[in-house]
């Protein structure tokens, strides 16, 4: 089979054996790769793997190899692959309605919001919520299923013209989070929690947007990580900071996620057809090209590699 | 019935009607009053009560009036007087085998401990646990609180001649946070939950000493409000920081967190003899005599006003 590897800093396609199934692991035969910022990071020599691995890939869709059996998993790593080995409990079952790529495109998108929107922040359909960096792949698919669940949704962008590209989302509200913020949120009312990828730029805005009791969940720094924080307004307005990355829990704990993802949260997603946006798609032996676009900052949704 | 009230930052001893009976209230007739940071800060014109009373005090005991019910409460406001009108469930049992000095001393430390560190940070007994400014009165109580639990606890001083001081606290260990650390504790592996009164001054060091999927809560910032934050460590760590205060609850959740603290931590107060250490006791007609001692830090655990 052929997988990307990354040596020196470039991916490189190579032929290896299929992986062979063990106890509590099943092989997936891909259908489609869903592409995330951490493969470009993993790429660049700035973020690597927990396990050690040279493949980058956290998510796949397939048929579980020699069945019928389509599904959608959660990987550690090596996720640019013909073939994957994956832990059973890693496997989501195939969303209804979905085609090949948008359950490619689905298992971080759904598992990091369910562990940090709905797990760890607590959000109740009565909130609202700014979702920054509304035109990621992860921020897109926040949007709608914040939305949804019935949650008063904003949605930034970090230039003007991505607000007309935001209009098929179903936010509330998209500002640009250089210009327009944070009184615009401030008039509303600020907001009971912040989902946020951006970082140090924006860390004291956020805190001064935070309602009584708001908390915000930091899962990347994309703006930089220094910041300045008033701990006086934190503790008078009895908020909590929190910060995770997915990819750095314990299988054990992915395997829990992935199950509460998925019984909380696919009657949704199902029901009211909440699917990942997806930018574009690129044949398997494509791969670079496709982090070539994750790095323009130019898509809007996720980029996905098909298989055939 | 006297009451001490605030006048021009001076407080005034005068007298006032017995309050009223209604409602969901009861009257307690005062035997002992708490003194707590609040009252000081009320005192200076820098914390004004929320219900926009000017008489101070946190917590009493007595009995309620017409029966022989001793009981302690937490109060919004006005604990310094003969007489107060507390909201029932607001009222704590009288705590077995306490004196009238200690139960006054109880209600804000244990209420305060139960809420930040057992509800808010899901202290467990195989947790590790700094408690910063160990000779404050709810310093000093946490200590033997989360001891108690079973959880291994540091305390941290401000001046080395303190750690002497805390030679009868069960704390595992004493620091000075001036000098000693973070090495100290990153050489004991670290924490899992830091209890934070001192603020800006420590704040980094805090995020350094903590374990992966840390918790820090702060609620008071006696070094400093202002701190520089690296939301990288934040995330990569997962850490929660956290900040409250409980006078700024609402009288609701206060209902819920005094029923709620009764209940988990009376047992284990009660059966371990967890008490307050009480630094000294002052007659209530020398209210102002025991803030000036709380004023100068040289105090260790609570100081209680004793009402004849």
């Amino acid at each position: 089979m052929l997988s990307w590897i990354i040596e020196n800093e470039e991916l490189k396609l190579v032929e290896t054996p299929i992986p062979e199934k063990s106890d509590g692991y099943e092989i997936i035969k891909v259908s489609a790769i869903g592409i995330n910022r951490a493969d470009l990071l993993q790429l660049e020599g700035m973020y690597p793997s927990p396990d050690g691995s040279n493949s980058p890939g956290l998510e796949v869709s397939g048929t579980i190899m020699g069945t019928n059996n389509k599904v959608c998993a959660l990987l550690p790593s090596g996720g640019y692959s013909e073939y994957v080995r994956v832990l059973k409990d890693h496997i989501l079952p195939f969303p209804k309605g979905y085609s090949d790529l948008e359950a490619a495109a689905l298992p971080e998108a759904l598992i990091t919001c369910y562990f940090n929107i709905f797990e760890n922040a607590g959000l109740k359909p009565q909130h609202s919520i700014i979702i920054h960096g509304a035109t990621s792949g992860i921020g897109s698919f926040a949007i709608k299923i914040c939305k949804a669940y019935g949650a008063t949704v904003y949605g930034s962008v970090g230039t003007t013209d991505k607000i007309e590209l935001c209009k098929n989302l179903p936010a509330d509200f998209i500002f640009n989070y250089h210009t327009e913020w944070p009184p615009v949120i401030k008039d509303k009312g600020g907001v009971d929690i912040i989902f946020d990828i951006l970082g140090g730029g924006n860390f004291e805005k956020n805190i001064s947007a935070l309602k009584k009791n708001g908390r915000m969940i930091s899962i990347a720094v994309m703006t930089g990580a220094s910041a300045h924080i008033n701990l006086a307004s934190v503790l008078m307005k009895n908020l909590s900071i929190m910060g995770s990355t997915l990819r750095s829990q314990t299988a054990e704990k992915k395997a829990e996620l992935t199950q509460s993802a998925v019984h909380h949260l696919y009657p949704l997603i199902e029901s009211e057809k909440v699917k990942p946006v997806i930018d574009s798609e690129f044949p398997f032996a494509d791969a670079p090209m496709a982090l070539e676009r994750l790095k323009s900052r130019n898509h809007f949704g996720k980029l996905v590699l098909k298989v055939d």
